[in-house]
């Protein structure tokens, strides 16, 4: 599939080291919002106010000069980001402000700050607007009814046919009256009519922020916007309380259905979502009476026990959903603690398994606007993949078990302190180089840690395509265990257990299960819409577990498809970065409704080209070597 | 000002005797449904059920053949209502069936059942309906959401852009399940987007109520509708309880500025309204859970204090509504008992004092259709005023004062038992033949019996033009009283009371100031546009007090215009009516919405032209005689 080229920079945002890729013509400032970095502005990207100043460290830009800019400051590198664009990689410092600048730096949520890869061409206008109104007071000749006043003073400014809740109504007399005519009316975009949520005296407008939330069957994550500038100015992330009922989407399923299950459940997440709002406030100190709007993306079974839906059908053949597009809800009707006029936007659902999360990321990631072919996934313990560019986009959801997280592995767990995430190894008579991430005794390994030391060990001969250890390499750290041959990763005198900490040819076959469902996810989804897997322009990886992983050593085994790396690319958690993008953004909330329309889901479970797919995807990287043509072993 | 002569039939319906004037081939059974007789319908007029027999008694009409009629029985006149239209005047009788006759002979509201002139052309499709539906069950081939499921088959049937509330959202996995996907779902006709007000398992589509009412200041008339058939099978009026905190809009709008004020009045309206309702349902053993919508016509002043909302701007200068064009809101917000579901849709209204029950007495009589150019007048403490035809609508709300309802008259009451309402005198000399509502012992004068004796002394000059008495007319029941002259309406030994019942100049002075006030109303409102009194084509005379009076003698007095006698036309309760029909029509709420907005409010309370038509208008008939041709006294 042919596309035509556009120029693309990196464009890199210190202090924080964000760096994002955008087309050319992109502003300084758009690519820092787009990337969660706080540049200050106040006149809202118009080159007026002269607060988003950065330094240009590396790399050209094209500026149109600005008052704001002594000449001096201007040679020696000082811009306006909302009047300046790359002309190639740059790097640009933010000058410290006072402000904010600590939950600044904490904007990008997870993972390694990787290149990233965002929407482009929205307009930054946030789903909830405050508009300032001086109405005509009325006379005896112009003494229209209060509300058709309103509206057509709303008019004026491009509203129409707005919905208006009893609560405004009823306070619509005395306001209007209070401040001499002089309002302030916070309106929500909302398909099919959007909807006047409140009306404050006088000029408000200032104080308007928004909260963006995805979450995550283990982790919550909020940010708290600024929706006048569109910063982002605190960040929290906070277990999912739900847990304590349960660990996986399944065995929440199965608590809901019990006597109070679905109460208690409710409950949890509603604890969550309340504290992590209530820190971010207090600690930002925002006025939290100030706060218009919430945009939540989450899988589905997390939408539906917010929402007090039984999920019993998501996880029964025929795997559906109760919801897809859902109008949004007063905040407050599904139990989170904000003011009365907030309303939640909840993104759209495609199918059991690819929720408003997916849906998010992939409004996010941009990949519903280009002409390339992108393949997003979302690697956990359900692998969520799509696959599409701007005219079409397929997905499909696996069940990768629990290999990734640590489960099903003898001395696995998760990519917390003491877990054994490097691997080096030069020869197979030698001694590996292990590195434990927070620099601790080794306890276990996590799931990138398997994937750097199944990699390694394949390539040096140590193991065998089919997974099994070769004792014959060399290798003296291959011995006999209670389970079959086992690799030793650390010995037990250097343990944090005391224990030896091995890798099992069982843990090994786990493993293969996992990489393979996920393999041959991508591969029966892409080729069922008859394109080939090298025909994919960019690989976005998302998720946690995903922003951890090494790509070289992920092809290698046969995880990720065997692509030149520039393809690659880490989004981190692509579903809040999408909620944040669609709470500042109507063009992206519209967006997101047709990616969540255009979206064709690809069911995996029942489905025999995905069984055969499988069968030929347990080994490594694969029984086609072919489809792993730069991977060296097994030649 | 001419126009197209449309053939105009009156339709009389036995055993109700209530008629109605149709258009050329509107048929038989429409013309009920507008006149709010109940003929049975099962097919909703197709022809098929067979159910809508009527039995020609007088006229000719055109009838298509059915198999449901039996030759013999045709050429003795049974027709099918739906398959028959009017070619001349026509009396029908409706065959007495055991459901709920008694309820619908009382289905046509207050007043004399008089020719009557009603909107037409508008489909049988009520603003809430129950549509069943039988969803094809998911498979892994069409696994689409459950709501996304449920729109599309509402797609099938027309209906897109639906909100659904979070009740409706949370219980849709378990209906549709237990339903088997079967289901019936309710749909409310809304603007800007329908609303999902209900999902039921099975096919509930039989149970299908409707309520509709009119709030006046003084009483509130109910009808509960069979929306599956469009029948009245239940009509309830109570006293307003609000009246125990004043007897007249200003009074309420004071009482509701005191403290707890409001909360007492919009209790007495919650009340009312439930008491009305309960009366309703128990007696007709309706199943309150099929009750699916409510339509409610009110003044200006009624409808804030049902919403709870300041009505203070409405009294003051320049004379504010709160509200024009409302959403529909939950029926339980409003404090009314009826089922969640429920949305109550309020008529909306134009001006301070031309509220949603004018607009609904204008949608009803259907004078935005016309090319004709009708007046509307609905007479009371408030006369409000209203004329046009399909291109234009004027309005107009002018204090009339209380005489109407028998305030400021020595011997005044309402119209109710012991009222003198008829008078007929043949000479000066004569002793008056006077008629007493109840045939009882008078006890006073109610306005109607005001017009008829002021018009019968005027003509026989025993009152002068000036509203004076003229001792030399030879009438020896003018005497000279504690208040000046008075006439002698009833001697003590006849009266309830024991003492005289006299009509005194003062009274007459202050009745004149009356029918000046409304005369001088429609004048300025008339002329405000550039037509004559003369050019009017009809008039609709509304309201309890308006479907008392006497059309010749009003004219003598000067209340109302000087026109052919057959272009008078009485409504009854308009504002009732048109709740009515807007319940039972699509059509007619989007015109109800067309008709307020078309409709333009000329304030008359600070306007030169109508204190000088005011004052021209202190003289009976007027101090212009030739607006009154007709009239023979005083030539």
């Amino acid at each position: 599939m042919a596309q035509a080229q556009i120029h693309k920079f990196n464009i890199r945002f210190l202090p924080d080291d964000i760096t994002v890729s955008v087309s050319e013509g992109v502003t300084i400032l758009e690519a820092a919002l787009a990337a969660g970095v706080n540049i200050n502005t106040r006149c809202g990207g118009v080159g007026t106010c002269g607060s988003c100043r950065v330094w240009l460290k590396e790399g050209k830009v094209r500026s149109k000069h600005s008052a704001r800019i002594k000449e001096a400051d201007f040679k020696r590198g000082l811009r306006l980001a909302c009047q300046s664009h790359a002309v190639s990689d740059v790097t640009v410092e933010i000058p410290v402000v006072k402000a904010n600048s600590t939950a600044a730096s904490r904007s990008l949520s997870s993972g390694r700050r990787e290149t990233s890869i965002l929407a482009e061409g929205w307009a930054f206008k946030p789903m909830a607007e405050k508009i300032y109104l001086e109405i005509q007071p009325p006379t005896l000749e112009d003494n229209q009814a209060d509300i058709g006043r309103l509206r057509r003073s709303l008019k004026q400014r491009g509203i129409e046919n707005l919905a208006i809740g009893h609560d405004t109504l009823k306070r619509l007399p005395a306001v209007l009256r209070e401040s001499s005519w002089n309002v302030t009316a916070t309106i929500l975009a909302e398909e099919p009519s959007d909807i006047l949520v409140l009306l404050e005296s006088g000029d408000t407008s200032g104080n308007h922020y928004g909260i963006a939330v995805d979450i995550g069957t283990t982790a919550v994550r909020a940010q708290l916007l600024d929706l006048t500038t569109g910063t982002t100015i605190a960040e929290n992330t906070a277990y999912n309380r739900q847990a304590d009922y349960g660990e996986d989407v399944i065995s929440r399923i199965a608590y809901s259905r019990r006597k109070l299950g679905m109460e208690k459940l409710q409950q949890a997440i509603n604890e969550t979502l309340n504290y992590l709002i209530d820190e971010m406030v207090s600690h930002s100190k925002v006025d939290k009476a100030g706060i218009s709007h919430m945009v939540i993306a989450a899988n589905t079974v997390m939408i539906q026990l917010l929402l007090g839906i039984n999920p019993e059908s998501l996880r029964l053949s025929p795997y559906v959903p109760a919801i897809d597009i859902l109008p949004q809800l007063k905040a407050r009707t599904l139990g989170i603690d904000l003011p009365e006029h907030v309303y939640a936007y909840i993104v759209p659902s495609v199918a059991s398994y690819v929720g408003g999360d997916i849906v998010s990321g992939i409004t996010g990631s941009g990949i519903y606007q280009r002409d390339n072919i992108s393949l997003y996934i979302d690697i956990g313990t359900n692998g969520e993949i799509v696959a599409g560019n701007k005219d079409w986009l397929v997905t499909a959801a696996c069940s990768a078990g629990p290999t990734f997280e640590g489960g099903g592995i003898k001395f696995g767990m998760l990519a917390a302190s003491g877990a054994i995430e490097g691997f080096e190894l030069e020869a197979a008579g030698g001694t590996p180089e292990i590195k434990v991430i927070g620099d601790t005794a080794p306890a276990g390994i996590c799931g990138s840690g398997i994937i750097n030391t199944v990699a390694t060990l394949l390539r040096i001969g140590v193991l065998g395509q089919n997974g099994k250890f070769i004792p014959e390499s060399g290798c003296h750290r291959i011995r006999q265990g209670a389970d079959g041959l086992e690799y030793l990763l650390a010995d037990a005198s250097l343990s944090e257990h005391g224990q030896d900490i091995v890798l099992t040819e069982m843990d090994i076959d786990n493993f293969i299960r996992s990489k393979a469902a996920i393999f041959a996810g991508c591969q029966t989804l892409i080729e069922s819409v008859g394109v080939n897997l090298e025909d994919i322009d960019d690989v976005i990886i998302a998720g946690t577990f995903g922003s951890r992983i090494d790509i070289e050593n992920s092809i290698t085994i046969g995880l990720l498809p065997d692509l030149a790396r520039e393809r690659f690319y880490f989004i981190g958690n692509g579903s809040l970065i999408g909620a944040r993008l669609t709470c500042l953004s109507q063009d992206l909330y519209r967006d997101g409704l047709k990616v969540s329309e255009m979206m064709t889901n690809i069911e995996l479970s029942e489905n025999n080209t995905f069984t055969s797919n499988y069968i030929a995807s347990l080994f490594m990287p694969h029984t086609d070597h072919h489809k792993f043509p730069s991977v060296e072993i097994g030649r």
